[in-house]
């Protein structure tokens, strides 16, 4: 993309509205608006990182055998008197008369539309188990918005839902979800640690939450530094192996994790006191299991090989996908701006042409963009008529992990500028050179 | 993907409440499922073709250089008050109000929102032109929903907005619209006719419709038979070039085609009386010059290049993408079900195991399975213990353009039989050869 067609409306003061950093610095970055409190236009920088999340989302969803499918943002709100929930849900849902007055709610959640879903086409055992999930906007009238994208009142989540024969199964259905959310959050660039919660209003007897460690979490969190050396890395997992998933799960389950809702202090303290931590975090996903708690007074209900009629286990799941922008820009800034990581990136690398209209370094900046480009790869060239200082900081504020500076000087010496976001470090080497270490770099993220 | 691992509920018999075709084989084929009036869940099958189809609107858009970002679906009612549009609307819209009384609405078009992210951040002639777009969910609160997606209150819609600083360039907006929405139109394998339309609701001096002929459409067409011939192939389109813009337009509006609401009879009565088509048509699209209906209510300026403050010229543009997938079926289907053309299929061929459970049979559908992957194709494989005219039944209905059968007698010659869906035409011959042929096909519909 070319800067001089695009649409980056970078901010040059700080938003007094904004608290804390990630809201501060998608504001800034022109990558959304407020349209009205705790709802936000998309802006195309802040649009692109939302669809890089989504499609991995996505991507590991399906690769652990879940099936995407859509739900509608606005529900009747018939199948919520039917599960009871209606009533109890309060006034985080908002609830709406259509023009025949018929009472309708923008769905702050789907368990009573999936499980209608299941029950009017699933019949028997033979066709579980079966995950259903989806990527859609949803609505919880939050009585006081704040932080951006944190704590908004539309947001984007994945919500996925288990059917299963039993409770077995139900549970690797879990130990499955675990596995692929610990690899979700990697492929961005987290460490979102698995901690047991309280399951609030969705009910259930099994659930942990996902939390990213940040000074402005809004949960306070204990743990043992152990878990903090986990990682999946590229380790083969096979999500139909019971076992293997349920080893991982015990694998992170085993040192001690806890929000300040499940915290238990003689727990705690059995932790080497060397490993004891107590820090901040952000709930990025959580995960439940609760059994029969919605196909029981819902009908959900499938012939098991007996021939018996029985209820189906479930569970659900889900991810804050706009709600991650704001905690990977709160895991990954610095006072210049954001860093993204490499598997979220909006775009590849930046080009920064020092001396636009010079017709040498606008040609030297040309081929790099279409060697890039022809590589697979999403550059940035700012061929703005603007200073370099301006440029610099406009690339830093966005937060591209790699930034190539052609100049004329540097292209005497036939040498373009390669700058690594995070370290600051600098070399100088030909553009063809840049262009294969970028293409290195990136395809060690699988991209 | 297994079909024994996927959830595709088809039905057996015909749903009594839906009226027309593309209605009935959605629901019988397992792709949408009603949750409420006009509002529809999109099963796996569904959202496939729904994110094909959204596919090619967003990759023909960006090619005529137009920047994607997402509004949000609730708006506040101040933006429309501003405008005049909010208590102008009428009950189509679906308006709310939150936990803190404040007027909300469900966005059933985009203009003052995206006015206002204009204004807020475009100050000079010099960021001009631009076109933004977003394809998002919408709501119009209809008072009688019908015709499944064709017609459903709950909507999938591209809408675009172009500024620019006067009425020539953005008259050449409307053209690039107009030739990439033909683009759009053919790679989905649909032929849609624009045709002269009033501007109803939105406003503007220059509108054209998109018009699919169907015997199920809404509106009675008027055209000249000369229309039909025109396509545009693989030419090459420079979006930059205003003269060839305005010359494909040209091409395209010339010959006669209008609907009931702009006919003339007798300018009709021109056309020579061999080429007078009088048909129905499904409204897929609508393209708008506006001028400045909003930007001068709204204060949507720039400085121009003579430092004066001027407003600027605007223009939107619409796809109906969830509507699509309806106009799609009515224009392709037969007797067994619905025929999807190559760009929008949501597998891009089927398997068909005629004895599941044999060693070899099975083998020879496992490769030919991994072959079609490798080669970068999607394919769907029955590999269920079924009858084979029940899985015949199945393909067809859901409408793969092509099949691949496997049995155990054709393999014994070492032939599988590869079958056309639209002409029923079928071939033996190798898998390899198989595999060949839909590599070919498909890459010459640029997949």
């Amino acid at each position: 993309m070319r800067l001089s067609r695009y649409f980056l409306p970078v901010l040059k003061e700080n938003p007094a509205e904004a608290q804390i950093v990630s809201h501060r610095l998608m504001l800034r970055a022109g990558m959304i608006k407020q349209s009205a409190a705790g709802i936000y236009s998309w802006l195309p920088l802040g649009l692109r990182v939302l669809k890089k999340i989504e499609a991995i989302v996505h991507e590991e969803q399906q690769r652990a055998g879940h099936i995407p499918l859509l739900m509608p943002t606005m529900q009747s709100a018939d199948l919520w008197r039917e599960s009871g929930r209606y009533e109890d849900y309060g006034e985080e849902m908002l609830r709406i008369t259509d023009r025949h007055g018929r009472d309708m709610l923008f769905g702050p959640t789907n368990e009573e539309l999936i499980t209608d879903i299941f029950r009017s086409h699933v019949n028997s055992y033979k066709d579980l188990p079966l995950t259903l999930y989806q990527i859609q906007w949803k609505f919880r009238d939050e009585i006081r918005p704040r932080f951006g994208v944190m704590r908004g009142r539309e947001f984007y989540m994945k919500d996925g839902y288990n059917f299963d024969i039993d409770r077995d199964s139900a549970i690797h259905a879990y130990n499955r979800h675990m596995v692929s959310y610990l690899r979700t959050y990697e492929r961005m660039g987290l460490q979102a640690i698995p901690m047991r919660a309280d399951s609030g209003p969705i009910g259930g007897e099994d659930t942990h939450e996902f939390l990213v460690l940040a000074d402005t979490g809004e949960s306070e969190v204990f743990y043992d530094s152990a878990i903090t050396d986990l990682t999946l890395g590229e380790r083969a997992v096979d999500y139909d192996d019971r076992t293997q998933c349920a080893d991982i799960v015990t694998e992170w389950t085993t040192p001690y994790a806890r929000t300040d809702e499940t915290h238990d202090a003689a727990l705690f303290d059995g932790v080497p006191e060397d490993r004891r931590r107590t820090s901040r975090g952000i709930e990025v996903g959580q995960i439940f299991y609760f059994g029969t708690k919605y196909s029981e007074p819902m009908g959900a209900t499938v012939v098991n090989d007996k021939g018996e009629r029985v209820p189906v286990h479930m569970g659900s799941h889900g991810i804050g996908v706009s709600r991650l922008l704001g905690a990977i820009i709160e895991a990954s800034h610095d006072d210049k701006g954001i860093i993204w990581p490499e598997g979220v990136t909006p775009f590849h690398c930046g080009i920064v042409n020092l001396r636009q209209g010079d017709a040498a370094t606008d040609a030297a900046c040309e081929d790099l963009y279409k060697a890039l480009t022809a590589a697979g790869l999403d550059p940035l060239y700012d061929d703005r008529d603007e200073r370099a200082g301006a440029k610099f900081a406009t690339m830093d504020l966005i937060g591209l992990p790699w930034r190539i500076t052609v100049g004329p000087r540097g292209l005497k010496s036939g040498v373009v500028e390669l700058t690594d976001r995070r370290s600051g470090e600098a070399e100088e080497l030909s553009p063809e050179l840049a262009v294969t270490r970028l293409r290195e770099i990136y395809a060690a993220h699988g991209i």
